[in-house]
């Protein structure tokens, strides 16, 4: 597959001075030492949002401080964690703070919740802009307002679901975290999204990136298997299966935070946070497209369809030069 | 909130210098008129892919001709159609081909079942390059095949769930669509993304863009009316409502068609190809931040939620300075 791109040597050079140029030294090794920062990716819907506002509330329960950082334009990730309420985003603040020729304080953006700190990065304006800039710019903005001195045990960041295009790739490009959470459930299309991270996370690896992935949450788990198979087959641990469960589903969508003790859900997550502390950033093992539908049972993935080819008579309808005619035509001079 | 971004009057001119440079005559006008192109969006999980191919074997069904085309990188448009199976992508397709000194037919990349003709772009490699690249590429892939002489009464273009950045809102800016059809539920992130979308509709026709919204299919309905309001709200209509049902959810995955007659569902989506057929492309009219938040009840959204602002000294923990003494302190000297 690698060999059939054409000018990769070039594009990884590109690649290599685009990350010299804004980011380098944003997060500096010495800042990272001692605290995780750690990114979660997985299709749209998986449930990313949801594992981390019970995540990060159950670690801050542990009397672990904690900093959420949402880094999705939809901004929707610390809602679940402020019943609803969607808190003004970093990238809006700063731009009308601006324009009143005022600073932006911390407590402008950042809000705090059962020991969680919560901020939203924002993003570009909707169809507009890069958003792989809008994060650059996010986190030049997160270092003005002092990045460097806070002192948190774990930095969660939530990214948008899928790792589509270079910018939402930039945290895995750049080393802005340590650690990689995926999420997913037993669904093809879930563990091809996170199966693409790991592609990312390696081939970053191999132009001397230091992202790893620390391991694969199930959600919405039917016991059907075919996650913790994926885990097994790129050799990366599941960190944790979410049951598929109704008092779950109703509770997530009335806002009810479940990663509490209070919570008869509150063992589920202190496991989660004790794997998600423990476990070491690992160097995956992509799977191919075969190797992923080997997952599933072959009725669920087409294994008997036959593909039926479209001719270009067929594509050009009525517009199809007629056939030759096989009559002989008599020559009527 | 408009005057509020900088450069906003040099953008727009660099957006009409970019709409002017690739695409700017992929779909003349003389094409577009006897054929409807209909690009839908909607947030990741929504239920895109599961409208557009039962709505396009509904369509096929009446006797239309139609050619869906997956534009989401994760290829998952066409596999609802063909039982599971992946089809072969133009971009990957093409890179073989070219490789291998041959050219690209239309039976390697466009693939037939109950009438509809389909096929998936691809993207770029996972975590590189610009999405909206990818979606320029493909198309010119496309003229390339013939576009211009294909019959078709629909061609349907499923496209990356959020328009989070320009790449993704392409075919928006630049009138690669007449039509956008839009999914959501009665959650605030669907409608979100919902309104995301009319917000760059609206903005884009404003340029001088042309294309509109047909309306709005409203997935997962469990009847309590959100998604109703908001589409009465933007001033679009409902076209068609598909209930939150376990039948309908089990079929959907096991890739069972349910736009036929030959289901119970078939007349849903007999009635959603009449109103997607017959829906004129209008221009929405989209909320604000507050006039979403007014469609739901508030105890959904946070509306009692006082958002308690962290302080520089809670960030800085056991680095902040300690607070200076009250006590008196007596010079030793």
């Amino acid at each position: 597959m690698k060999d059939e791109v054409p000018n990769l040597k070039d594009f990884d050079q590109r690649l290599r001075d685009e990350a010299n140029e804004d980011l380098a030294d944003v997060i500096p090794q010495e800042a990272t030492k001692e605290t995780q920062i750690i990114a979660i990716y997985g299709k749209g819907g998986i449930g990313k949002s949801f594992t981390l506002a019970n995540l990060s509330h159950m670690m801050a329960e542990q009397g672990k401080r904690v900093l959420l950082i949402g880094c999705d334009p939809k901004s929707d990730t610390t809602s679940l964690l402020f019943g609803g309420k969607a808190c003004p985003t970093i990238i809006e603040t700063s731009t009308k703070k601006k324009l009143a020729g005022e600073e932006v304080a911390i407590g402008d953006v950042c809000f705090k919740r059962g020991g969680v700190f919560a901020m939203e990065l924002g993003g570009p304006e909707v169809g507009r802009g890069c958003g792989g800039r809008g994060i650059i710019h996010g986190f030049e903005l997160l270092e003005k307002l002092g990045f460097h001195d806070w002192d948190f045990d774990y930095v969660l960041l939530d990214f948008l679901g899928d790792v589509v295009c270079g910018g939402f790739g930039l945290p895995i490009a750049r080393d802005m975290a340590q650690k990689v959470i995926l999420v997913g459930s037993n669904d093809l299309q879930s563990l091809y999204v996170a199966n693409n991270v790991c592609s990312a996370v390696e081939y970053f690896r191999k132009l001397g990136g230091n992202v790893g992935v620390a391991g694969l949450v199930v959600n919405k788990d039917d016991g059907s298997g075919e996650a913790q198979a994926f885990a097994e087959a790129v050799d990366i641990p599941v960190l944790a299966a979410i049951p598929q469960d109704d008092d779950l589903r109703k509770k997530s969508a009335n806002y009810q935070i479940v990663g509490t003790a209070e919570s008869r859900w509150g063992s589920l997550f202190a496991g989660l946070a004790e794997a998600v502390s423990l476990a070491p950033p690992v160097r995956p093992t992509p799977l191919d497209q075969d190797g992923l539908l080997d997952l599933f049972d072959g009725s669920d993935t087409g294994a008997g369809v036959v593909l039926e080819p479209a001719t270009d008579a067929d594509m050009r309808g009525k517009y199809a030069e007629p056939k030759p005619s096989l009559e002989v035509i008599y020559d009527e001079a």
